[in-house]
Parts: C-alpha cells; structure tokens; sequence
C-alpha cells in the first residue's frame, strides 16, 4: 500500500479498563518521522431493535465524556467471555432491555473514528422480540427506556437528543427502509 | 439530570498534538464511585462535496490506527486559528481538493463515539464547486482523490473500502435524497 506508515516505536501510556492509549513514531511515505497517537479499544456491539408494532427501542443514559444526557440505541463492548460479536449483541439486547431477538442480522461493521482509534461498532438489526426477563444492568449503568415511533425518534434527532453517529446511523437506515417500502 | 455523574477527581494522562487522555473518578448515581477513561479531541469537520455532474468527492488515505488504506470524505480537525467550523470545513476542502464551494451548508453536528470521547463532527454539504488551486496538504497527510458516482460509492461502502461512520453517514444521507427526489 503506497501511503502505508510503518511503525519505528510503539510506547503504552495507559492501560485502562476500557481503552488503551498508545503513542507510535511512524515513518511516512516520504521518509520523514511522525507521530501518531492511536486509542485501542475492543470494540462494541450496537442494535437496532424494532418491536412488532414497528417501533424501535431506545435507552437514554448520561455520557460523561460529553457531560449529557443523551438517546442512544442500545450498545455495549464486546467481553474477553463473547465467543462473537452476535452474542455480545443478543447479551446486551437482553440486558439493556430484557428483551431476546429471534431475528438478528448483522447491517454493517463500522470504525466510529479511524483517525485516532480502532474502534469498531457491529451494528445489528433485531426483530421479532420477545420479553423475556428483567433489566441486569451492569453496577455502573444507569438508564431509561425509550420505545419511539419513526416520528418521534426522528424528532429527537432534530432536537439533539439523538447526537451519535450510530444512532444516527441507525435512524439514517430505518428512513431509507421505508422509503424503499413506499 | 437524574443519571448526572459527579466528578471527583480528574488526571490528565498525556497530553498529545491531537488528542488529550484524561482519567474521572465519578460519583455515580447511587453513590458508589466509578472510572472514566475520556480522550479530549478538538473537534472535526466532515464534507459531502457534490461536483456539478452529481458526484462526491472522496479521499483514500491510511489509517494507522486500524493499518488500512480507506476511502473518506474530506475531513481535518478544528484549528486554534479557525474562528468556527464552517471556516474549517471550506480550508479543508480546498486543502485536501482543491476546490472552493460557493453553497456550504451544515447537514448536522454529532458525537463520533460519546462512550469514550468528546469528539464532535461537523459534517457539511458542499455544492457550486470551483476548482481554484493545487491541493496544499500538511506535511504529514498523503491522499489520493476519488471522484465517485453514487453507484461506484456504494459499491465501495459493499467492498468495504468506505468503513467508517461518518462516510457511511454521508453515503446514507446521500442515498435519501435520491430516493426522495425519485
């Protein structure tokens, strides 16, 4: 690959529970040295669950990062015990929602950021749902359920309150499934 | 905010060219105490420029952090010397293309991964092109342009050549215009 990078030094300046942040000296196409500053993490599920009557299910939690509250679809990052990304998905669907899929197609497989991490989101399409059990949050998870119509997701997106690029996405994917159905 | 998480104590890590790692002790909700690993980023700006015949415009360039070459839209960080993104968003087009856009508009502000980072993205869409000058790239950025029909764009997002959100994002809200226009 003509633009590869290669990697002269790779230095770990932290490793957290979550991520991992790593500083590398890469020497470019032209010869020349630089820096580049590279946040490993294990990646993440994240799931579209549409119910029977058409809707989709939302969770609503505060994101410290960003200092807000915010409506997302449910996601989670893959454990060293996931045998796959389908079964992280599946777990955190139950978990999040209580709720199991019968149906559960991976969409796409996506880097939230390729600049500075190598976080990857699959993104699955849940349907035929059933509850099953209650909520078992992680000790450290807060949050509401939110189960929206296409219109009322869509105004939560214009509102703000839907301001992630996989949960934008995800809306992105339903409207162009119901246009496609018109 | 009812699932608001109160900083305790706050410790930058590293401090890096990009990006800035920083690790919370939080108060949770229920008063326990947990951690937060977050990387500070200054922000980005993204752009869907449409050439007169209906094109995008698209970037391939290597991605360290995932060791890929990948197809992007155009896109730079936020400056100290910027006064705000729409400045941002037209520099980076003229510096990665080397076109000027008369119709610049911003299509939505959103978070890239908020699990993690504060990372926001400007994505804008950029129209009336003009070709003005060379492309004046910074001396650590190699790319190639690719000028892609809707058809070929697509097909790259199916060989998973276009891998990343804000891509796809662009790809979808492209696709609903089409199918809205139809």
């Amino acid at each position: 690959m003509k633009f590869e990078e290669k990697t002269l030094s790779s230095k770990q300046i932290y490793k957290g529970n979550l991520t991992e942040y790593v500083v590398e000296s890469v020497e470019l196409p032209n010869g020349k040295v630089s820096t580049r500053e590279i946040v490993r993490h294990p990646g993440a599920v994240a799931v579209m669950p549409f119910t029977p009557d058409g809707k989709m299910i939302f969770v609503e939690q505060f994101r410290k990062p960003i200092e807000k509250t915010i409506i997302e679809i449910p996601a989670g990052k893959i454990d060293d015990t996931d045998s796959n990304p389908h079964e992280t998905g599946l777990r955190e669907l139950k978990e999040e929602t209580g709720y199991h899929a019968s149906v559960f197609e991976l969409v796409k497989t996506f880097y939230t950021t390729p600049g500075f991490t190598d976080e990857v989101i699959h993104l699955y399409r849940a349907s035929e749902l059933e509850k099953r059990e209650e909520l078992t949050l992680d000790e450290d998870e807060f949050l509401d359920i939110k189960v929206l119509t296409f219109e009322e997701a869509w105004k939560a997106y214009e509102d703000e309150q839907i301001v992630d690029a996989k949960t934008i996405m995800a809306l992105l994917y339903w409207k162009i499934e119901r246009l496609a159905a018109e």
